[in-house]
C-alpha cells in the first residue's frame, strides 16, 4: 500500500539520455523518454500493437519507436503512426504526469486530475550555487516503510553504521518528534562529543580542526509520500551548534527519495547536498563514495527485516519514543492512503489499454 | 494450453548417444532413451520404486536403469528386472509414442491411440543430398504462440534484426496471408531493392554478385501445432524472383520447430537448409553461426513480452493485417484444442504410475 | 510434517563462537549464542521492537545485542536492558530448549515443558578417547524423509556410490529389518567379498592388508526424530565378520543427524567415528574428505526425486523389502506426529511475541 496521488522521483536525467527508461513504480511498469521538445514523458511500458514493453525500443525525433515492429508513440499515449498502418483507432496507452525539476524526474502514478506540480517538493539547495549534491541509486527488497523507520530513527547509526557516523553519544540523547500537518520532524542534539569518523572528514574538507569537541544536530524531515530529508552537522563546541556561523561547522542535508517499486521492493534515491566547498568536485566524489558505503550497510537489515515481517505478518511492533518519527509518517500515510481509497475516481483516470 | 495429439520435436538424435535425456514437454516430465534395437523410447521420467527421475541413470543393453535403486526400465513404460525382486506386479509408467525422422526425435504428449506417423510433418529437403541443414535449440521464457506470431508476421526484421536481415523496404510491402485447411502462408515479395547484409553473404557463397539489386521473397508456412517452415531468398532483380533460376538466386528453407516446455516456456528448435553448395559444411557453420546470433536477439523482446502479458492477463491485442498469419494460427490452434477437450478419451491413455 | 518434540542437531559448538548464528529449523526462524556463563541459548530470531533478525547483531557479554538499534536480548527471550527505554514492558520472544552434548547443539521446537535432556541420544563413541570423529554439513533441498529412506537402503550404494562404496555383491543379499519400539534396524551382512575402494582405504589406514576377501557389514539404526547411526566394516574373510577381533577387522559408525529446515529442505550433519587409529588426525581427515564426496553424490539425486515428488504428490511410492527400514521409520514418525497433533497443548508453549 502506497499514496498514489503524490510526485515520486523517478529518475535521473542522466537515465534517459539516449535511451528510453523501463522501470516499475508503484507496481506500474512505466517508460520514460524525452518527446520533441525535450520533454519528459512516462507511459505505460505497453505497446498497443502486442504488448511488448516500450522501453525496448527507441527515441526517434521524440516518438517512442516500439522496438519489435515499429509502431510510433507520443508522448500522449496516443500512437503516432505505424509502418503501413491506419493507426487513428488504436487504443491509448496510460500516461503518466511527469516533471523534471530540481535535478530529478518526478512521476505521479495516481489521478493525473490530481497532479499539481505546485505539490512538487521545494529544494531550496537544488538550483543554488552555494550548494553541491551527490548521490545515487540503491534497490532494496523491502516495504517503503521500513526505509522511512530507518531515516526517522537515527539511534541505529550507533549500531549499523558503528565505523563511520555512529557513536554511542547518539543513544544519549533522546530524540523529540513534532508533527506539522504532514510534516513530521525528529531531531536531536548533542552538545560537547567527540566526532565521529565521517565527520572528522567532512570537518577536515572544509578547513577546520577536527580533533576538538563538537555539538552535533540530526533533525530529520518527513513528508510524504516518502521524502526524508536530514539537516545534519558538527559545529565545534561552544559556538551555538545548528546555529554557529559558517567557518565553525560542517553540515549538510542528507536526501533521501524512496519509490515504491513493489509492495516490498524500493528505488531508494540518497544522496547529500552540501553548502561548504560547493565548487569541490573531488569532496562531492568523496562524500558520495563515503555515504554510498555507509548506506550500503542498511541494505542487508532492512531486506532480512522485511523477510521476518513476511514470514510474521500479523506480529505487532513497538512503538518506543525513538520510533516516534516513523510512526507519525505512518499515520500520515495511513491517512492519505484511507482518503485516496475514500475518493470517487475522476474521469481522467490513467487509460489502460482496454 | 497447447494441442497434445501432435508431434512435437523433442531432441535430436545427438542428445541421447550415451546417456538418456531428461526433458519437460507439454508440461510432462519425459525421458529419452534408445531401446536394445537403437529405437527410441519416452518415457514419464518417474521410476516406479520410489519416484526418482529415470533420467539420472544410464542405459544398459537398451534397458533404462534407475541411477538410485537399479531397477531397470524397458521401453514400454514397464519394469523389466531390479536386484533381487519380482518386478511382475509392478506398476507400469506412461510410454509416449515416439518416431525418429529427418534428423528430429518426435514425441505425441497426447492420446496414443491417435499417434500415426504418417501425421508427422514432410520435409523434403531432410534426406535429399541437395540440401544441407545446419540449426541450434534455444530455451525462452514465452508462451510458444509468442514465437509463432513473431515467425508469421516479419516486419520485425525491421526493428529486432536491424543489422543483418532487416530492411525498411520490408516495411513497404503489406504481406497476404491465406489459410488453406490447416495450412496457413503469409507472403511478402519485394523487388528491386538492396540485398541486407546477411543475403549479401548468401549471394557471395553462392558465387553471386552481393551489390546488385535483388527480388526478396518471404513465405512463411505454419503447421500444427507449432511447426513455422519459411521460404526465403533473394534472386538478381528482373530474373523471375522467386521462380529465378538456380544460377540467379541464393534461398533457403528456416526451420523453426517450437516445442512448449510449460504453459511459459519453450524448446526453440531453429535452422536452416538450403540448396546451394550442400557440400560445404563450413558455410553451413557461417550461416548456423549468423542464423543463431539473429534468433537470439529475439529472446529479450520475447521474454519481456511474455512478463508484459502476465502482467497485464486481460488486456487484448490489436490484430493488424501483418499480424493475419499469428491471428489465423491460433485460430487453427483454438480450434484444435477445443476439439481435443471435447473429445472423448480413449481407453489407451497413457497409464499414470499410480 | 515433522515431529516438534524431539531434540534436533542445531549446529556445531564452533558455529557460535563470535557471533549469533541464524538458521530455520523445522520452519521456526532461530537464533543461537552463547550466555554469561557460556551456555546456549536458542530464541526467535525476532528483535521484538521492530522485528529485525536477532542473528544480525553481536554477542556482548552474553547478551544477544541487536544489530538494528541495540536491544539487549537475555538466554530466556526477555530483554534486559535497550539504551534509553524502560524495557519492562517489552514482550518476551520464544526462547528453545537448547543442550550441548556429544559435540553438538541440540535444539527442541516442540513443547519446552516435555523437553527431557534425558532423551537425547547416547552417542557412546562421542566422548571416549578410543573414538575419532569426523564430519560435516549439507544443505539439501528435500523432505528428510527421504535422507531416512535413503541411508535405511543401502542398496543404492551400487548405483550412486558405484566407484567407492557400491559393489554389486551388495544387490545379492537382502537386508534384515527389525523394529524394536522406536528404534528400526535393517542389516546386511555380506560374507567372502573383495573390498571396494574406500573399505580398502580403510584397511591399509588399519594396517591390514587391503586385497583378501572380507567379510563386510551394514547395520543401519533408525531412531526417532531422524538420526540414523550405521555401524559400517569389513574383516578379513572367515576371522568372525562383524564379530571380528579389532586387529582383523576396520570398522565405523556412519553418523546422520537430519534436521528438516523447511517441509522440503534439511540441514544433513554427516560424519564418521572410528575405533581405530583415533590419534591419527590425517587419517581422519582422509576419511571426511572421501565421506563428503561419496555423500554429495546423493544430492542430485534427493533434490530430483523431491521435485519428481511435488510434480506428482499423490503417486503412491513402493514399498519392497529392501525399503523396509524407511517404510518401518515412517510409520514410527506418523505415529508420533499424530500423537503429538492429539495432545493438548502445555501451558508453556513457545511464547511468540505477540
Amino acid at each position: 500500500m502506497f499514496p498514489k496521488n503524490a510526485w515520486y522521483v523517478a529518475c535521473l536525467p542522466d537515465d534517459i539520455v539516449d535511451k528510453p527508461l523501463g522501470r516499475k513504480i508503484c507496481g506500474l511498469a512505466m517508460v520514460f523518454f524525452r518527446g520533441p521538445e525535450g520533454q519528459v514523458a512516462a507511459l505505460d511500458d505497453w505497446c498497443p500493437h502486442r504488448g511488448a514493453p516500450l522501453s525496448l525500443g527507441r527515441v526517434c525525433q521524440g516518438k517512442l519507436v516500439c522496438g519489435y515492429h515499429g509502431l510510433e508513440m507520443g508522448c500522449d499515449g496516443k500512437t503516432v503512426a505505424m509502418p503501413g498502418q491506419r493507426v487513428r483507432g488504436f487504443p491509448a496507452i496510460a500516461s503518466y504526469p511527469v516533471q523534471e525539476r530540481h535535478g530529478f524526474i518526478w512521476v505521479w502514478p495516481g489521478d493525473p486530475a490530481l497532479a499539481d506540480p505546485a505539490k512538487l517538493p521545494d529544494l531550496h539547495w537544488a538550483n543554488n550555487p552555494a550548494w553541491a549534491y551527490g548521490g545515487g541509486l540503491y534497490h532494496i527488497a523491502c516495504d517503503y516503510r521500513l526505509m522511512v523507520d530507518n531515516l526517522m530513527d537515527l539511534t541505529h547509526e550507533t549500531y549499523v553504521h558503528a565505523d563511520t557516523i555512529g557513536q554511542p553519544e547518539i543513544d544519549e540523547v533522546a530524540p523529540v518528534t513534532k508533527v506539522d500537518g504532514e510534516h513530521v520532524i525528529t531531531s536531536r542534539m548533542m552538545h560537547n562529543i567527540p566526532a565521529p569518523p565521517f565527520w572528522k572528514m567532512a570537518l577536515r574538507g572544509n578547513g577546520l580542526a577536527d580533533d576538538v569537541p563538537v555539538d552535533r544536530w540530526q533533525i530529520c524531515h518527513f513528508t510524504p509520500p516518502s521524502h526524508v530529508m536530514i539537516e545534519v552537522g558538527v559545529a565545534h563546541a561552544g559556538h551555538g551548534g545548528y546555529d554557529a556561523p559558517a567557518d565553525r561547522k560542517a553540515g549538510s542535508i542528507v536526501v533521501d527519495f524512496i519509490t515504491p517499486e513493489t509492495e516490498t521492493s524500493i528505488w531508494y534515491f540518497w544522496g547529500m547536498a552540501r553548502n561548504f566547498k560547493p565548487e569541490d568536485a573531488a569532496l562531492t566524489d568523496t562524500i558520495r563514495q563515503g555515504q554510498g558505503k555507509i548506506f550500503s550497510e542498511d541494505l542487508q537489515m532492512l531486506e532480512q527485516q522485511q523477510r521476518n515481517h513476511l514470514l510474521h505478518p500479523s506480529r505487532k511492533l513497538l512503538g518506543l519514543n525513538t520510533d516516534a518519527g516513523g510512526v507519525q509518517a505512518r499515520r500520515i500515510l495511513d491517512r492519505l492512503m484511507a482518503e485516496e481509497q475514500a475518493a470517487p475516481a475522476t474521469a481522467a483516470v490513467p487509460v489502460a489499454a482496454p
